[in-house]
């Protein structure tokens, strides 16, 4: 068989590095999980990228035109720089970059993850037939990418597409960023879960209660979705609520940058039409009229691998 | 004298045309103010144009390099196109750009007003000095132009930069557009002097009664800002009020497009620091914590000769 070219991926966690080696079409030959081991400091955590590129590259047959790494904080991807990223201690300003392109020779490309996940979805993904689109990213932080052009818009310092912190009440819900009524605060998973849970304790007629006793106590986006699959009221309801003020936060973001296609992916995207239906009438009835008829919302279609397939799509895309 | 390159610019407007001759330092040569006889239809407002433009042209001395239109409503800046502008009966879809250089076999460009406006402060204004800038566009209504690497970032049919249909309170004050709680609601200069005006029937002590007596009842933003300046509490609480309402919304678009200099013009703005300083410290207060450091808010340069200029320096931007 005839060596095809392919990338390698490598989706940058607190707890885990999730690599693997991705062709063209975005098929995941191989791929590895390994322990990020960052209470040991940054330089355990690139030992651990390296030790990881080394046990695909000993596997692969192909040839690697590049390698692509999707990490968490600040990203200069111009320059390959990754800053103060959450959850990997003493880490500050390090050339990750740099570092792994002397060490394997390979071109080496980095970004921010939200921006990897929307370039992702343009390489393989339901982003493939658009020029132009908004990803967001629903988990426990709300985040995203803005593509314009085909290109992601990343604005000054890489940090564009912070849809999670656009503000659908200013005297709102406090954010963990410190303002007020970001709509992370209200659909973030964790807060989420949270105002679920203080409306459980209310007395709503739902089967809800019961499931959550099923899981030792513990609320779960999956067991909403899964009651609200069954037709329970209180668990549609929550999910309607949500993708309708995802819709108020979309449609200041659709005004500001009039891009009318929006992708949704992350967990809660699991929540399927339920959740897009509600975003896509709410953007329409509140987005600017000229911008109204091409509104278009679809769930992404990486899923799990957002992470690994995004960040071998940044060595497709740039090279 | 040794003839220099100058534009032509032009501000399309419902109500009259300015037109002016314009070097490349932005000094206006030349201007005149046409109707522009809108309720006669387009092709009346289109004779007026050239009419404008000749009267420029016969009185010039140097060489026209091109002309600029500044129009309202939605530009396809690319082809030339202005699309449904407000307040001109009649006129759906017309390429003025390809009539008028037809007409004079001059260059000509065509730009959303908005955008024309944040061109003109990049190229003879403000944003002289900056890669990237927000222009926020006080007046009537709030509107604006986003700058990203010197470039107008105009979205998929120009239409991006409409700040002023960003939301504040997703159940808040109706917006003429049919969202709510947009922040042009609160301090788009008609509903800012409606707010104040039923404030004032109030109990409230303010010497701003008496200014408006003297007016022929009539409330304008440039009596509040005499009282302002005066030490008047209720008006300097008017105008505060404005500027942090509009830091709630410019906080929203700086974590989505990470721009982080904002250029404020039009005529609210002359409200001067009393503005400008809550919209900083508002920013300050609530854009995510990596943006904070730099951000900065300044007036734009170009006050009431924004239409002319910005229409010009297209020319010059383009060219």
């Amino acid at each position: 068989m005839k060596s095809k070219n392919i990338a390698i991926g490598i989706d940058l966690g607190g707890t885990s590095i999730k690599a693997g080696l991705v062709d063209r079409q975005g098929k995941i030959l191989k791929r590895i999980i390994i322990d990020s081991n960052a209470e040991q400091g940054p330089d355990a955590v690139i030992n651990q990228i390296k030790s990881g590129i080394n046990r695909l590259l000993k596997s692969n047959k192909n040839t690697v035109i590049g390698i692509g790494i999707g990490a968490p904080g600040t990203v200069n991807s111009v320059k390959g720089i990754v800053e103060d990223p959450p959850n990997i201690p003493g880490w500050t300003k390090i050339n990750i970059g740099a570092i792994v392109k002397k060490e394997f020779g390979i071109k080496t490309f980095v970004e921010n993850d939200a921006n990897a996940a929307a370039i992702g979805e343009l390489i393989y993904g339901a982003g493939k037939k658009y020029n132009n689109f908004i990803m967001v990213t629903l988990g426990t932080g709300v985040g995203g990418g803005i593509i314009f052009n085909k290109k992601i818009f990343s604005g000054e310092t890489g940090g564009a597409g912070e849809f999670g912190h656009v503000s659908i009440d200013s005297i709102g819900r406090q954010c963990k960023c410190g303002s007020l009524g970001c709509i992370e605060a209200y659909i973030g998973k964790n807060y989420l879960l949270q105002r679920v849970s203080a409306l459980l304790t209310e007395d709503n007629d739902t089967i809800l209660k019961k499931y959550i006793e099923r899981n030792d106590g513990i609320l779960t986006p999956m067991l909403i979705q899964e009651a609200a699959e069954k037709g329970d009221a209180f668990s549609k309801s929550v999910i309607l609520d949500a993708g309708t003020k995802l819709g108020y936060a979309l449609a200041s973001v659709v005004n500001v940058l009039d891009i009318s296609t929006i992708l949704v992916g992350g967990g809660l995207a699991g929540f399927g039409k339920m959740l897009l239906d509600p975003v896509e009438s709410t953007l329409k009835e509140r987005v600017l009229k000229p911008f109204r008829n091409r509104i278009v919302v679809k769930p992404a279609k990486l899923k799990n691998d957002a992470g690994i397939k995004g960040a071998s799509a940044l060595v497709f895309y740039k090279s």
